[in-house]
Formats: structure tokens, C-alpha cells, sequence
């Protein structure tokens, strides 16, 4: 990442930090690697981003449809003009959870021979992070930005987000419509459907004020 | 790069071959290594071909001129129509010299960030071959089939999706949220939200059913 001009890294709860391979290997970027912020899982590592993309091998039941490289990273650029954005790799054994995935507003895959796709991490990096200088240094495509009619306000942020997640689930269990016990597919459903619009702040606080309204006292009378 | 699809490796004049630690590192593609071919120079695995690009971190006097990866890439590609191709690697300490970079009609050097430039050799041959995938594929090469197809449900007809409008409204409404004698431009904000997702009808049905939820009597007594 850093040959390519990236030098913010974010590490979700490494096995050990600081770890004496990990700054051999490094070699001349050790410096980005001791700069990196730990984080104790992917929610607050992607607190405050508008945009993050997973990397993915294939297409996952719940997960947002997967893009080519060139494509997502065009979106990823256009969203950075916007807020801090966010590529997000699982590790070289595991990758990323379904849920994880479902953590990021788009999917990437890289595309690779059918009969031999196992590229390992390092190299997954490598191809994304050459796409974004790629992309950044060449002219950008006129992107429809999604918040280019009347009434745009700022993109949410990631932690915006979640708060909005939040807030259905409690809404959807005092109802009864959501069971915890027994949650089925609901959430990931309502992360699929709400993750692929691109939210903004306002879009937020009106969602989370008819849900508020839903609960609270009104005229009519006391709910509950 | 058989990651990339790419099978045929030259190996000019290797310090040991077959050597076990190459090997080891080959993981799943140590077929490609044992069938690779060995020169004694480069001019004679090059014998046949009729372009060659050099991979270059710089412009070298008498050199060609070094072009970018996506536009030699698609040099190469246009020239495998009417002949052998070739892309011309040096070893990680060394590079190429001169004198085998004038072997080639080409030259490519991958955009670094000229601060930390030191891209290793497995790097740099990732980087080309994805773009020669790329490349081939038109930037839309199929991808392994392996994963599920994307959870998805018809898109949701004008009539549902107005239904669902009619019923936020409604409940609103009754929350008191929405004043239908001041009815500001609530509506609008979140036809644009709703109207930019592409909903499916399994997505509407989630949607009023927590509306509905929010409106029916539950185990806490009823609402209204």
C-alpha cells in the first residue's frame, strides 16, 4: 500500500502488535506499519467512514453485488470526495465474515482463472491499491454523485449508520416484529436494503424520527 | 500468474532449477514451474516472438519510452494477434540490464508513489498480469462461479412502492410525526431515499410490516 501511495492502516484485532516478522517483512514501510491503529473490531475501525468496500472471492446470499476492481474503485474515489473511505480485507486464512461484509456499502472481487483463484493477500492488496492511484491520477470519470439533487446533505458515516440499525432493532423487538432470540435474516436483510442507497445525515434523522414517533407519547394518547 | 490465466514461464539462466524452496513457494502453481522453460539468455527465450515489454522502473537512455501498464498492456495484447508475446521481468535485486531492456520493443513501468518506489518482483508481475485480464476480458472477465447468486427478489412495481409511501404516511400521521396540513417537503425527502434503492417486493414487505408492527396491538397492550 505504501508504493502506491496509501499509508493509513487500520488492523481489527491483530494477533500480536507489534509483531518483530511482521516489521521484517515490512521492510522499508515499517513506519506506516508502526502507525497503524488497532481497533477491536471492524465496527470502530470503520466509525466515521461514508463509504467502505469488502473484498470478497464471490458472491455472498446477503452481501452487496460484487464489482471488478476498476469499477468499485471509481466509486470508492468519487465517495472520498465526500468522507473518509474504507478498503477492507479479511485475512490471508478466513477472509471476511458475511457479516463483516455486510458492514460495507459495496463488494469487490478481483478477477481471477477459474481453475486457480487463490490470490493470496498480499497480492489482493497490491491490485487494489494500484487501481486507486490508477484511478486518482488519471482523469476522473464524471460520476452522478448521488448527492448532487436539491436536498443533498452529507453522506452518513458508518457509525450513523449503525445507529440507525440500532435503533430499528430496538423499535422491531418492543413490537414484537423482531424477535432476538430467534433472529432469523432479518437484520441482514434490512443491512442489505439499507446499505446499498448511500445514506445521508438528513435521510438518518428522519428515519430514526419516525421510528422515535412510533414509539413516543402523541396526541392521541400514550403508546404502551 | 496462473491466478491470472497466464501458463508459460521462461526462465533465463535460473541460480538453481528446479530448486525446492521455489517449490514450496509455488503452492497450487508448481505445475506452471515445472513446466517452464530454460534459456541460456534472454535473446534466445525471446526468439520467436514478435513484441516484447520490459519492465522498467525507469526511462533508460537508449530505452524505449516507458509507458503505462493499461496502454502496454493493450500494446501487447493487440500484438499476440499476429504473433508470440512476451513480458520481460528482471530478478528482485537487479532489474534488468540495458542491454536486455534493448531486447524489447517496449517498455512499462507501474505508477509508484516516488517517495517509496521499491515494488517487489511478485508485486509487479501480479500488477501485469490482472492487467493483461483485464485487458483480454474488455475489464469484464468472467468471474469463478463458485459463490451464491445474490439474494434478491423481484423488483417491487410502482403500485407496491407507492403503497408503502401511502402507509409511512399513514402511520406518521398517527404518530403525530407528519402534519398533513404542513406537509413540508417530508414526503419528497423520502420518496428521493426510498426511490433510489431499486426495492424489491420481499424489501416492501419488511418495510410495512414493521410500519404495521409499530400500529398492532403487542404484548405490552395495546397501541392508540
Amino acid at each position: 500500500m505504501k508504493t502506491m501511495g496509501l499509508s493509513r492502516l487500520y488492523l481489527v484485532e491483530p494477533r500480536q502488535f507489534p509483531d518483530p516478522e511482521a516489521d521484517t517483512r515490512a521492510t522499508g514501510a515499517v513506519d506506516l506499519l508502526q502507525q497503524a491503529t488497532l481497533t477491536a473490531n471492524l465496527k470502530e475501525a470503520l466509525a466515521g467512514t461514508v463509504f467502505a468496500v469488502a473484498l470478497s472471492a464471490r458472491q455472498r446470499d446477503l452481501g452487496p453485488v460484487v464489482g471488478t476492481p476498476r469499477e468499485t474503485v471509481a466509486r470508492l474515489l468519487a465517495a472520498a470526495a465526500e468522507g473518509e473511505v474504507a478498503l477492507v480485507f479479511g485475512n490471508e486464512t478466513m477472509g471476511l465474515s458475511n457479516e463483516e461484509v455486510l458492514h460495507c456499502q459495496a463488494a469487490v472481487t478481483i478477477p481471477t482463472n477459474p481453475e486457480f483463484s487463490s490470490l493470496n493477500l498480499g497480492s489482493a492488496v497490491q491490485v487494489l491499491c494500484y487501481e486507486c492511484r490508477m484511478t486518482a491520477y488519471a482523469e476522473r470519470p464524471p460520476v452522478a454523485s448521488q448527492g448532487a439533487t436539491p436536498f443533498a446533505s452529507p453522506l452518513a458515516t458508518h457509525d450513523e449508520i449503525e445507529g440507525l440499525y440500532g435503533h430499528l432493532e430496538h423499535v422491531m423487538t418492543k413490537t414484537g416484529f423482531f424477535n432476538p432470540a430467534q433472529p432469523g435474516r432479518l437484520m441482514p436483510k434490512l443491512r442489505r436494503l439499507f446499505g446499498r442507497i448511500g445514506m445521508e445525515k438528513d435521510e438518518i434523522n428522519i428515519l430514526r424520527g419516525i421510528l422515535a414517533s412510533t414509539q413516543a407519547p402523541t396526541a392521541h394518547g400514550r403508546k404502551d
